[in-house]
């Protein structure tokens, strides 16, 4: 199970976090890292801080997008201290963790940490199902970065421990779970035919669509509600000969 | 409630860890530490490492003996990643922050963290009521020390505001909801465009509209997200002049 939950650091400034992420993700028996465009690595402070966790070092994907990191993900949880004028659903540590092992049993889930000053972007946070957030002192809730990735790769083991009790899950039911990337690829048409009907104006972009993906990540679509929401564009794009 | 609490370092031998030790306490609101007999502190890896934590570091209390940090408290709960031949209870982090949150109501509470490669002696585990083990990777469970600290800190906080506040009814709070009314009306209207595209057949009609209500049922629609859905079957509708 937890061979299907990968730990994505987006921009990362200092190696040494790479590195102590690593070391924290192994503790608790992670081992897949993607790195978005890391600004130095490999690097030594990774290697030194990563212990004896280098054999996820060796293995880290490193990518140019996020999109790369997370295309066959079907779940996507950001951790993020901040909260956002686009309110996504908030969960803890806890609940996370439990989302991301009851998903494991058919999907793929990706833990998304944004860079150690600015943390995720509004863009990527958009593209999280969930977000999560650390339960800190508000008068200094800086974690360090691997802190982070500790914390929360630590209720993941908790929950796989409980997990083990209670293997029933409702996530299965019928429902076929669908990808970041044919999300992407729908969003993307869905934008076309409402710029076609003058519902967005590429001009002057308005939260139209975030506020879209935020509607349909909430409500976890299925691969034949997405096989309906696709024919009905089809549709509308014949009738209006686009 | 925490400042009950504190974090007793035994023997750390890197400056730097008890830098990052102060953050992770801080961050979850802890205040109070206790170094015995530390190898090099006050030292600059330690302040840098304390980020904005250097005031935790600054009253951080120098002692010679496990005794002199513990005198005044009624529970002593020690981390430690081994097991040992010792008949002390054993508790994991959340177990053993519940009770060092109820401790704090009459007494006070020590947290121990032993030396980074030996970790507790028997005699300093001895001393303890408790033993806290957090659940590791059996293959590699070689948590940094401030790394424990920042996991036991973030059950201790957890602990005290009682479980999962749920955190995501604030964001429903900020959501209108709308009415069964309003949403018969959208679907009626949704229905209306979908056969004039040929989606749906009158004659033949199918699973399409079962299905959508499930899926917008799901997200729970609110009052802005309808707005905008209503909107777009206003201009498709326009545009296929219906």
């Amino acid at each position: 199970m937890l061979s299907h939950i990968r730990t994505v650091l987006v921009h990362t400034s200092h190696p040494g976090n790479i590195g102590s992420t690593a070391r924290a993700m192994k503790t608790m028996g992670l081992k897949y890292l993607y790195l978005v465009r890391p600004k130095k690595f490999p690097a030594a402070e990774a290697s030194a801080l990563a212990a004896g966790a280098d054999d996820i070092l060796d293995k880290a994907k490193i990518v140019d997008t996020l999109d790369m990191a997370v295309k066959d993900c079907s779940l996507i949880i950001g951790a993020s201290a901040r909260n956002r004028a686009l309110p996504i659903p908030v969960l803890n540590p806890r609940e996370a963790a439990e989302k991301a092992i009851a998903e494991t049993i058919q999907g793929r889930v990706a833990i998304l940490y944004g860079r150690e000053y600015a943390g995720l972007s509004n863009e990527e946070l958009e593209r999280c199902h969930f977000h999560i957030q650390i339960p800190t002192n508000p008068k200094y809730s800086s974690l360090n970065l691997a802190a982070a990735v500790q914390v929360i790769s630590y209720e993941i083991r908790v929950a796989l421990k409980g997990h083990s009790q209670n293997v029933d899950d409702k996530v299965s039911e019928e429902r076929e779970l669908v990808t970041a990337d044919d999300m992407e690829r729908f969003y993307t048409r869905l934008d076309e035919v409402l710029q076609a009907v003058n519902f967005i104006n590429p001009h002057h972009p308005n939260r139209i669509m975030p506020r879209l993906r935020r509607l349909y990540n909430r409500a976890r679509v299925d691969k034949n509600e997405l096989n309906i929401l696709r024919g009905i564009l089809t549709e509308v794009s014949k009738k209006l000969e686009l």
